[in-house]
């Protein structure tokens, strides 16, 4: 057996991390065996709130990321738009920048990211495209917060937003999307700026957002661009076992050894489960914290990090949800083939995740999920309400468990932990998503669905052109929302062209506006 | 003095008759003088109602109106559709005709009347234009009761749901049109008719619930024909004086001194109340079954009387709000120009309003609103919380007591009557409305918005066209949602080519749609 890696370092860097996955199935009751219901990954919840939990520190040259400088504010919201019930307000976070905006009299724009599930500052500091590009649009740029996330609490703070179904009954996209829309034009209003533009950026969930927005209020927004944003993910719209294939192939198309290794794993760690002392051994074999007491715990954890690793499989070093190195599936494969000769599956795969959990390699030993965090998750309250996507795993394509997704299964554990009843049909009822190239054909413009194939949430996403201006723009070798992070010097061609059709198609829809202004004043 | 003309018909004919108006200052609290603030006209709610107040019987020859059939169903919606608190759900009515559709393998389609505030089988008798069509076009014909309406009571009946503003609460568009949404969504879900296209009808407040169903669920309708809808009637997007302006206008139109009789009267009024007796003798000038109290009473029954008339100013007999005869307003015209000499402003006032309220010449005296009715009436709950429409009266232009709206008094009046407070700008920040003609030109398609100009609502509606898909039909000679009611003989001219326009504008959208649905089946 290979010396873990972890041992070469110097001891007095060892820290003992707590890395709180964001596991598909961090909800599912999971007695013995692999679970009985497969929850939809998370975006990037955990890791983008407001204090995240301890992580290892990133090398020195990772931190140097591009500072960003705005002003925070705070804006009174009605915790409920659609009834006229008499609920308290609560303060949505927002932040700021107007040194480059032209103002209202040149109807300068104003760059609106739509906040998704997290602290808002996590998004700012991971969205620098926005940054980058509103300078020379003369645009002012808001990162509003999304209610329930960061600092934005109903009732006055989290521990309140959270106690139960009622006081979470308000996180749902529509209440999120009308905060957007009361806070764009009350604050048009109060700066005199009711005729400036307004265009709308989200990445993952916040693309969605962005796309619904567009939508739902092309009155307020003139156009949006949504990355990495699955809105077909929904129902039967897209096949369930998109995810985990698109999963499966990033690893295939690195090492077919390697995925097959993986796909081996899971039969090789329930026999071991099985062996007497064999949770002792799976502890000792995955360097964890404590003992185990399940195998589904672990192969949560595993599962996590392979579906982590395929949304950042990014073509540079980034710390966006872990500090990784460039291409970090290649990485994980090639620490997984690369080990001796003899070593044992379950030993590769814990070489290979190590990649993901500890590149640091200042991790001594790792948590698994924290079971007492269930119920105080945000984006799990809202897979167990409106974002019902269904995910299975194939028995062939997929180097994952087999898995149905079963939706009775799924909402009776969402009743135990929530007492609530997911509604699977609401999001294509209120936001469309059936035939929606021909509802958007014929209605709509101005959205850019950018989608990197690498991503798997790219499968549940509009991956062609709808219209002249619902535009489809797909990079083969693009992860999640990679298009919106700030620029590198590493960056590939591919991405700085694909960015650059993004500001032209934006500089388009400004162009238009202005025309159409231009032309309402000589009236 | 004339003789009052009911004293010709035989006394056996005498009904006493409760005519609850809808007077636009019904919730306002009137001291001795005018009014302080001017509460919006109501469209047509009050005489919608689904248990009528006792109203004259029309003439034999008004009554043969044309038989709809249909069956009376009712479908379990969510009271809160846009959160995940736990509230009971309630029955909506709606009322489904089948004889003629043509069935989803054919993709018939589904013509869809958006209920407005009153019982549906009010609406459904009066909007022929959709029985009339539907069977050309193959169509099913949906008319689903609004909520709050009619038998669709949350709580499971009025008295409960009108109980305070806590049970008020979930009355508003967007809950009724999520309703519409999830009825159409789940009915061709049973019957396998989801590719079956879906349009949209409604008139006045229901058309505008047509139009921004068009727009907020561009995925479940193809197009909508928004009859007499005035979405622009908020804020300031329109004049406040509009309103009562048209109506001046329709009266000057047919005389100016008819107008300047009726533009004299108010002061005339106020006159006379102020003396001695004086409100006795008002009492019985206008043969009231009550003795007045106040002469704002009066003003309210007579400018209701003036506002319903320009509405309902038919080029035929009808009985829509009240029996009426062809070119109303001409009528009313013809008896306040046509008193002898030396009757006396008021008396002739009496004489024209008889022509609203007593046609038939039935009724022997007449009941002003019924003050116990303030608070239970769904349209002032809308009226006092997102359905803010300023109105005014200008001092020219208008026949109408001078009057400016006052936010701030018409806040008052609402939380003293219901405990709520009004958002005036929320129906723009969620349905759009400033620089409407922008936002649909690159947004949104297949609306028509069809206007008569005598209909005083009609200012507040879309008057051109925005595209070559979102129209606007204006006729000179129309009033409140004409096109939308039984064809009949008498018919003018623009009003048959009105409907032909309509349909087909309508049948463009249905081909596009099958020509789509086809080369999709094709691929």
């Amino acid at each position: 057996m290979a010396k873990p890696k972890y041992s070469h370092l110097s001891l007095s860097l060892f820290l003992i991390i707590t890395i709180i996955t964001s596991s598909p199935l961090s909800l599912a009751s999971r007695p013995s065996n692999f679970p009985s219901s497969r929850w939809a990954p998370r975006f990037l919840g955990k890791f983008s709130s407001s204090s995240p939990p301890k992580q290892p520190q990133p090398p020195k040259q990772q931190q140097q990321q591009p500072k960003i400088r705005y002003e925070t504010r705070y804006f009174a919201q009605r915790l409920d738009h659609f009834s006229f019930s008499d609920s308290p307000r609560f303060q949505q976070r927002y932040l700021i920048n107007t040194e480059h905006w032209v103002g209202p009299q040149r109807l300068g724009p104003i760059f609106f990211y739509c906040g998704n599930e997290g602290g808002i500052e996590w998004f700012a500091k991971n969205t620098g495209f926005v940054w980058e590009v509103a300078p020379q649009f003369g645009a002012m740029i808001l990162f509003p917060e999304h209610r329930y996330y960061g600092e934005s609490m109903p009732y006055g703070n989290k521990d309140e937003a959270y106690k139960n179904a009622s006081t979470l009954s308000f996180l749902t996209a529509e209440q999120a999307l009308a905060d957007f829309a009361v806070l764009i034009t009350e604050l048009k209003r109060n700066l005199s700026a009711e005729g400036c533009p307004v265009v709308l950026f989200g990445g993952s969930y916040g693309g969605m957002l962005a796309a619904w927005m567009r939508l739902k209020y092309p009155h307020i927004a003139i156009g949006a661009l949504a990355s990495s944003a699955p809105i077909l993910q929904f129902e039967d719209i897209v096949p369930p076992e998109t995810f985990y294939d698109i999963v499966s192939n990033d690893f295939r198309r690195e090492s077919s050894s390697c995925f097959n290794t993986i796909k081996e794993s899971w039969d090789a760690l329930v026999t071991e489960g099985k062996k007497q002392n064999g949770l002792r051994q799976l502890t000792k074999t995955f360097h964890l914290c404590r003992e185990l007491s399940s195998t589904d715990d672990l192969a949560n954890w595993l599962d996590s990090a392979y579906s982590y690793l395929a949304m950042v499989n990014y073509p540079y070093a980034a710390d966006f949800v872990m500090p990784l190195p460039g291409h970090p599936i290649r990485e994980v494969c090639r620490k997984i083939d690369g080990c001796p000769d003899g070593t044992s599956t379950l030993e590769r795969i814990f070489e290979g995740v190590s990649i993901f959990y500890n590149y640091t390699g200042q991790a001594k030993c790792f948590e698994l999920e924290d079971e007492s965090d269930v119920g105080t998750d945000g984006w799990n309250w809202q897979a167990c309400t409106e974002m019902v996507m269904p995910m299975s795993s194939s028995r062939n394509a997929s180097m994952f468990q087999t898995y149905d997704f079963n939706l009775s299964s799924f909402q009776e554990e969402c009743w135990k932990d929530y007492n609530v009843k997911p509604r699977p049909t609401w999001i294509t009822t209120e936001f469309g998503g059936h035939d929606i190239k021909a509802t958007l054909k014929s209605f709509g413009s101005n959205i850019i669905f950018s989608n990197g194939l690498l991503d798997p949430w790219s499968g549940g996403s509009v991956l062609q052109n709808v219209s002249e201006t619902v535009i489809a723009l797909v990079t083969e070798e693009g992860a999640h929302h990679i298009d919106l992070r700030f620029s590198k010097k590493e960056d590939p061609e591919w991405l700085v062209e694909q960015r650059a059709t993004e500001i032209k198609l934006i500089e388009g829809w400004l162009e238009k506006f202005y025309q159409e202004s231009k032309s309402k004043f000589d009236m």
